[in-house]
């Protein structure tokens, strides 16, 4: 069982348009919901491979119900979500079908209160010792305090089980020196906290802040991996086209995947990469394409970092 | 009591941005729902100036519970919606906070069968003995057929109940041959009606269309109505300036709720513009502003048409 923690859940809804006109009126031709936030995509693709998954996080209102209606129907999901007395926030994406653009609205979400982070960090003590891995992903949510993810990983190191982080900012720079096992930052999260847009320069002073393992997702140059046990680059073997929503969330589902199956780094990588790159290519947002994961797990490229020596 | 049918009732989401960008992704800095769709504005209208009135229409999904357990916050509404299987539809309005404009996306609503749309008829049939006026309002939902308003107005009639028709294009021109009482268009939907862009010419071709009474909502110029007691022109004493959005639904509740305490015609457009006006002024879309309709209500103008003579 792997637990993923979706503090800023959403019910993300797609619009499409013939042509965005701003000021005007448009009548929406096609309507697509789903439940969103980083946690809840990485679990649906864990799921998707065959794992079983526990999603928490917080949930509320109109909208949560929603959502939690779509992950019970996902199998091999488990819905732990904390309930709040604010509505689950909603984001819409508006697709202009002339040009393939998309304008998006987020909603703030709900404001949590002192009693309902409470219930939350309860309910996660409780979940972490019966699971193999955590993921902890995205924003927090007004109400939650900042150095959230910092306690949260503590409860997993301290129960023995490793936890990855996905989020940006303050929480990013406050969770690193918690030390989670590994940390999976897109290159602008990574030069936020590091400084440096030099990915091999930021990866390592990502480490020395505290994580013990980065992960960086450098969009169609593939991943860059600093651990313990070695420094890899892994690469598509293709210029992947298609829309790149949810590529660095199924890279968390690969890694974690691959770590709790006690694969060795470079097939973690590889993986993850496959994974990625089968998500850019599928037609729906969000969505891993399984025939293109099988035809490119086997065409990664995975090489050792020799600038590392 | 009065009646009020909305068949394509919506959850109106009104979101702020700073600034509309095109392709790019925005934080909504205020979030405001509402129950939506022409019927149900027109029943918060009747209900805030004290009338008992009954809302019927279809609901359905998340977004149908969210809009009934708001009509039940409001006092002397009754909730008489009839089920569908799915969910009612939301439309989105996007304020730029720089410019005020609105850039709107309206969601189809869901497609109707043959047997929720007998469902319906049941119930309306059911509860039309028993009200003093139906207002039949807004565009019908995908599998409602389109002579479905001249059929409602055929069984209000044979009730010998007032009904008054607010719709557009073809439901309008098949609905104004079963004789309404009254027809509220506007300028855009007469003259789509009559061919007629005048709308002296077009008001009296719309009575001669089958409706015994039309009452033309004009924007600034206020109203224009032909009866069979008199022509009248009503005009409000300032240019009003705001939000016309609901300003429509407030002329048709003004008019009802006259009709019903059986107030002679001027009097009631004398209603209608004020309410109309006070709704226009008011801080919130849709809302009217109890203190500016009790200033203009006694300085509404109405006078005569003598071109009539």
């Amino acid at each position: 069982m792997i637990l993923t923690v979706t503090l800023n859940t959403a019910l993300d809804i797609t619009y499409r348009v013939p042509s965005l006109r701003p000021h005007t009126s448009h009548r929406v031709t096609e309507v697509v919901e789903r439940p969103g936030g980083k946690g809840l995509n990485v679990a649906r693709v864990l799921a998707a491979l065959g794992h079983e998954v526990t999603v928490t996080g917080f949930t509320g209102g109109a909208t949560g119900r929603i959502v939690q209606d779509r992950l019970t129907a996902v199998p091999g999901l488990v819905d732990a979500l904390v309930p709040v007395t604010g509505p689950t926030r909603r984001t819409v994406a508006v697709v202009d079908e002339r040009s393939g653009d998309t304008t998006q609205f987020n909603e703030p979400g709900p404001t949590v209160t002192p009693a309902e982070w409470s219930a939350f960090q309860e309910t996660y003590a409780d979940l972490v010792p019966s699971v193999s891995a955590v993921a902890l992903c995205g924003s927090l949510p007004p109400g939650v305090p900042v150095g959230a993810y910092a306690g949260l990983i503590r409860t997993a190191k301290a129960a023995g089980v490793p936890v990855l982080l996905d989020t940006s900012g303050e929480a990013l720079r406050r969770g690193v020196a918690a030390r989670p096992d590994i940390l999976k930052p897109n290159a602008d999260e990574l030069a936020e906290l590091t400084g440096s847009h030099e990915p091999l320069r930021a990866t390592r002073d990502a480490r020395r802040r505290g994580a013990l393992a980065v992960v960086a997702s450098l969009g169609k140059e593939g991943l860059l991996a600093a651990t313990p046990e070695g420094r890899w680059r892994a690469t598509p073997p293709t210029r992947i086209r298609g829309n790149p929503t949810g590529a660095g969330d199924a890279v968390v589902a690969g890694l974690l995947s691959a770590l709790v199956e006690h694969l060795p780094w470079p097939d973690r990588l590889t993986r993850a990469v496959a994974l990625s790159a089968a998500t850019v290519r599928a037609p729906v947002a969000g969505e891993f394409d399984r025939d293109v994961f099988d035809e490119l797990v086997g065409r990664v490229e995975v090489t050792t970092d020799v600038s590392a020596a």
